[in-house]
């Protein structure tokens, strides 16, 4: 963050008066605008649309699988080749599966409650309660998969290194009910951190109550670089294998921001014991993954390089508009004292902290206004900012000029609200 | 079936010594045959081929939708359009998801168990005993989805006009752990019958203890069609609504074996309460189907009258591999009473009965000569044919000349067997 949001007592009042005026010259202006998901925009799909004309009549893999028919419940092996690296797990625990890393994640809840993850004593819903930590800020669809299943949320705080370890290791090894934690580990959604190695290390080492406690390692900003530094994170498959804790991880990854959102492909890396009891899962479940559409995706980036250098073209269009999100709230809100944020240097989301109890009144204020952000809460368990202060700010889907409006009419609805809540005095 | 199985006991000694010398010829060919799935062939496949280069570039659907991108959990319209005929389900009412039907079944199990179908009591998972019919001889992957649940498997014999409906009724109404059923309902697997009108409006109208009974209509063989008189089940969906029982039914389908088997589209069709239930639970596992992929089927099959044209020529492939199994079935086994077969107008699969006691043995021995069968007893829950007496047959596969020497094969160790058996005298 790069001020501590803290309203200034002596602002004048000519201030919220300049808001009120910029507010509803704001509104009527009839904007309809949104910032609301981490969608890419049509040009980063473009980036990728030799995909609509392949595999171009091939159909054989590199084995000379027939990629038409059924079977295949790994993935092609040369698709699980390229995103090896990036996903840091080799490719024999690797599994290339459908269009959804959501969806993998989901189903690994699924078969540790219904099934028994290895090391596990019983079934997740045969225990009395069962816990996820859940570093907040954090990711929104993480926590419904949680509410869904009735698995509670113990929410940990965030450092620009990872979750704050100190209350992990505690939390993990008093209470053998928290199963598992939900990581972002690289570029974290909303707030762009990255894990260092320290972190890192000690999530491989802890000790848990838990025989049967799990990592859900979301990697889905894994080579999504803003800046000329990619980040690197330590290796926490080969971490925590060398602590004795190699069923610890499940690592997840898809490559919907980096080709076609909803029709890319997701990768789930682990130990060779719960590749073996997410194949046993899967084989029941599945006749294959789209295969076609894994070829298609193993020609069109080639290899890991082939990776690199498509999202090189990624950033081109996504810095510029991250650099615009800054350059506004700079100008509109710094030294105000009226907000922070983050500098992201990668991933998909800009972290806006404004002061207490206003993120949901600047959220709603914006909707009047015509421009639609993620509700506030959404980057909390149940929806709950205990502070009511975290705005997620999505930047890659609208166009620059939009973006620069919304952007605009956001710093005001936040020098609106925070001057009107401003104490009297 | 043609003729009932009941070895001959005067049949002379010679038919057996002939049997064992026919056997030797074939075991010392080295045969590397496969029978075992319903996968379809190369040619199949084939006609398809347009689906390697679609959708050639375009990637808006016709409503504006940007298929590439996140979003549209109900599927494409266009494509749910080209499919609501066949699968007999207003276009309102009917979801375009995956690749696989089987992980859609898959899936309305999980959420049954883990969530509430509309008109449960509770959670499937809570109760502490899960029963669901299954149809004998029957799908061996619907089978292994009630075992990997826990979910007690009770047979109910087929009859020629689907599931026996006595049993069917007396089974549902005393036991409130009855849940479901599995129906295959046109050209069923593996015994291509056709459920009558009269099956039909007895599923749609009988009382059920359990008040979230629920019909798992696998309408997987809707527009397979092997002769010239197509197939047509009364609507059960309709069925279910006029009889008051709007939410029994969940239909599936899907167009693994019309275009591709691992790249095709799978559809879920049921009442508007269970669409919204179903579409409530993926939201929060996905963010949406492969789009693009239901596109480019779309384009390609264009109607309902594309996806009929499509089939006949599915047929020209498939159908005189039909005939060249009833050929040698009639040609090696007619006469001798050691086999009954079905022949189906249309689906995947022969259903071969041998003697009580040989279905294991004929399957072993053809093993042994380099003829692979799918596992006697597959047709059956928990494996366990209580004859002994089912064989499945999967003629789509294998180009006609293996398919010949294949049934040559299977017919001598069905002879060789038999006679064996046979009781001495």
């Amino acid at each position: 963050m790069t001020t501590e949001p803290s309203p200034d007592p002596d602002a004048p009042t000519g201030l919220l008066d300049r808001a009120r005026q910029d507010y509803r010259d704001l509104a009527a202006r009839g904007l309809s605008l949104d910032l609301t998901r981490g969608k890419p925009a049509p040009e980063q799909l473009d980036l990728s649309a030799d995909l609509l004309d392949l595999p171009a009549g091939r159909h054989t893999a590199a084995d000379g699988t027939d990629v038409r028919n059924y079977g295949g419940l790994q993935g092609l092996p040369e698709l699980r080749e390229i995103f090896a690296e990036a996903l840091q797990v080799p490719v024999e625990q690797l599994l290339a599966l459908g269009n959804s890393s959501l969806e993998l994640m989901h189903d690994c809840l699924v078969h540790a409650l219904l099934g028994m993850v290895p090391g596990a004593e019983s079934r997740w819903v045969d225990q009395e309660r069962i816990a996820f930590l859940c570093p907040v800020p954090g990711y929104d669809r993480h926590f419904a998969l949680c509410e869904r299943f009735g698995i509670e949320m113990i929410p940990v705080p965030m450092t620009p290194d990872g979750p704050d370890m100190d209350v992990v290791e505690r939390l993990v090894a008093e209470n053998a009910a928290v199963k598992g934690i939900w990581c972002v580990p690289k570029y974290s959604n909303p707030d762009g951190a990255c894990y260092s190695d320290g972190t890192v290390a000690r999530l491989a080492a802890m000790a848990t109550a838990a025989p049967d406690f799990r990592i859900f390692w979301d990697n889905a900003y894994a080579v999504h670089h803003l800046t000329d530094e990619p980040a690197e994170i330590a290796d926490l498959l080969a971490a925590c294998a060398a602590n004795g804790n190699p069923d610890r991880a499940f690592v997840f990854g898809s490559s919907s921001k980096i080709t076609m959102a909803g029709a890319g492909v997701a990768f789930f890396g682990s130990s060779p014991a719960n590749v073996r009891w997410l194949l046993a899962h899967n084989a029941k479940r599945s006749i294959g993954p789209d295969k076609v559409n894994q070829l298609r995706h193993a020609l069109f980036l080639r290899d890991a390089d082939g990776v690199r250098a498509h999202m090189d073209r990624q950033r081109a269009v996504l810095q510029p508009k991250f650099e615009a999100v800054q350059r506004v709230l700079e100008t509109e809100l710094g030294g105000t004292g009226l907000a922070a944020w983050t500098r992201p240097k990668g991933g998909y989301f800009v972290t806006l902290e404004v002061p207490d109890g206003c993120a949901k009144e600047v959220v709603r204020r914006a909707a009047e206004a015509g421009i639609v952000l993620t509700p506030a809460g959404a980057t909390h368990p149940y929806g709950d900012d205990p502070r009511d202060a975290t705005i997620r700010i999505a930047p890659s889907y609208p166009g620059l000029a939009d973006l620069e409006q919304a952007m605009l009419g956001l710093t005001t609805c936040v020098r609106l609200v925070g001057y009107e809540k401003r104490p009297a005095h």
